[in-house]
């Protein structure tokens, strides 16, 4: 028997345990042995919920249990998350998780100590919700020297520039429309200013490129001041408006990152993913490019990517182990030395 | 030391000796080791080539060789590449092939020789070319029930019938204009004719619902019969014509598969997948659809994905292993029992 626990009991959480609990067959298929979640981790009492007999609210009843191997961080942010996720990985059990605040904030170190420990630290659900993208660039693309990466990947913004330009809605009534649809947040600020998608490239980047990138030093600009008329212009030109994180290897080896607004041809792939949909489309020296497009958020979707990663821990796999060091920020190209064309009459950089 | 050898030494055979030879760095990187090409198999007498030391005509020195792990079968169809197929896995050396034709004949047959010898039988650039699809749809989406696959699977194909709409070419000319810049064979029919979809779409749909399906089987439509008119009449409607391998679990078990001409609608993914390029979009009952778009043929992108398998395989993960069995084809829904929407006044079906 595999037990896990799962801390943090809210969407995703609660996805990850109704998934396990519905398709044990499944995992049991793919892992060869029976899955059980034990505990679930929440600060709240919840007494009549069906789960009712494995919530606790001490980690260290989860973290001081040998019979569970791998724990799913569900909990989001740096703090409690990153203590629990340090202390678990430390005790051996491989955490899971969909925290790219975390991975993009602290993934250097957990990292190490997950390859101190032997442990996994497997974070697919991070980037690009369901769509697989973490594994296929770290394994399935191995052969490649990758040397560039730009995505939609942050379904909320790309909703509200989707409605911005099919129905000529200005930027605040989107946003409006976002929230009351479950797809922005009251606090919109880390998706609309482009934290987000910051985030998840600057994980990206790190993998494909072997040196860890911190968000702040990535030049990140978000959709607030993009207006209707803006997009219209783009669109008369030929071009779709969307909030795109890039990173590039330079020859010689520096890396030129930043989240902007940008311009793309409508013939470009990414220029069709609309609505709360992400895309991601990655370059190897081998491959050419290569795009990978699906819902990038929902209770679902990121239990798909979490449940897989649960199975990888499960089968105990060092070889889909994910490394990267913290070498400094030098090799980062700061944005105000980038060249860009700008599309005609405006401050949106064009991007191919 | 990991050695390897190449059986084949065409395209594919020799991008992959290149990528080996010129990216030995990268490979230590991800294997731990150093990788280099003992043997390269091939009937001719090539005494200028590059590589002649290590050209043979003797199979036999090949699988007899106790150093060699893997090995890289390029050499197409399924005589002598079935043979050494079979001989190589029951020997324990891993085999890695972009052989579709191979591996949707007697897959099921060499899984299990690989199975039971403990070799890995690794096949990513049959179906996609470069684009990670196989490893994804086994791995990634494990946690996923997998409902339902379409795919544009031949960059011929689908080239052919970019330029018959882009540049109301007829086919015979378009056909014409493929084989003059490489992209289709002078007997273009495995291509034209959709077996070659057909192997691919087997292939994928194996995987996914884990019992073999022969192409035999599987009813198959080319695109020697579309016309101009048909292309523009669907466009005229909002639909695109593309040929597409489609694979459907039906409830109760049963799988829906054909390949055919299909009218898509212009909004979706791959509607928008254009020259050679090959897309697959991957339904699952958690993550929804997901679509992979990329270059599905060529030297590089191929040697890319067989370069990945090379990868895993000396690795030597099993959990990397994909296997599923022959159980007859009573479950395979025939075409005449499918009942589809067709595009007005045309045969074509439509498909979402």
């Amino acid at each position: 028997m595999v037990y896990t626990a799962v801390m943090g009991y809210g969407v995703v959480g609660g996805g990850v345990v109704d998934v396990i609990e519905n398709n044990r067959d499944l995992f049991k298929k793919k892992i060869g042995d029976d899955i059980q979640v034990k505990y679930i981790l929440d600060i709240r009492d919840l007494p009549e919920d069906k789960n009712a007999d494995k919530l606790t609210k001490d980690f260290n009843v989860i973290v001081e249990d040998r019979e569970v191997s791998i724990v799913v961080e569900a909990i989001g942010g740096c703090k409690a998350a990153y203590e629990y996720t340090k202390k678990c990985l430390a005790a051996s059990k491989s955490v899971v998780t969909s925290n790219k605040e975390l991975v993009a904030t602290h993934g250097p170190e957990l990292l190490e100590i997950a390859k101190a420990s032997g442990a996994h630290y497997f974070f697919e659900a991070a980037v690009g919700g369901g769509i697989p993208v973490i594994r296929p660039l770290a394994n399935c693309l191995s052969a490649n020297r990758i040397t560039k990466i730009i995505g939609i990947l942050n379904g909320t913004t790309n909703y509200i520039l989707t409605k911005m330009i099919s129905d000529r809605m200005p930027f605040d009534e989107a946003l409006c429309n976002a929230q009351r649809l479950g797809y922005a947040e009251a606090n919109p600020s880390a998706d609309v200013e482009g934290k987000d998608t910051c985030r998840k490239i600057a994980i990206l980047a790190s993998i494909a490129f072997g040196r860890h990138i911190y968000p702040e030093n990535v030049y990140t600009r978000g959709i607030s001041d993009i207006a209707v008329e803006d997009m219209q212009r783009a669109d008369s030109m030929g071009y779709a408006i969307k909030l795109l994180g890039c990173a590039q290897l330079i020859p010689g080896g520096d890396v030129e990152i930043f989240v902007s607004p940008c311009a793309i041809k409508k013939t470009h792939n990414l220029a069709h993913v609309h609505d709360v949909f992400n895309g991601v489309q990655i370059t190897g020296d081998m491959v050419g490019d290569v795009t990978f497009i699906g819902r990038g958020a929902g209770k679902l979707p990121t239990a798909s990517a979490v449940c897989s990663d649960i199975i990888d821990a499960a089968i105990d796999d060092a070889s889909y182990d994910i490394y990267w060091q913290d070498r400094g920020s030098g090799f980062i190209r700061s944005f105000d030395r980038l060249t860009f064309k700008y599309l005609d009459g405006t401050d949106i950089p064009v991007v191919d």
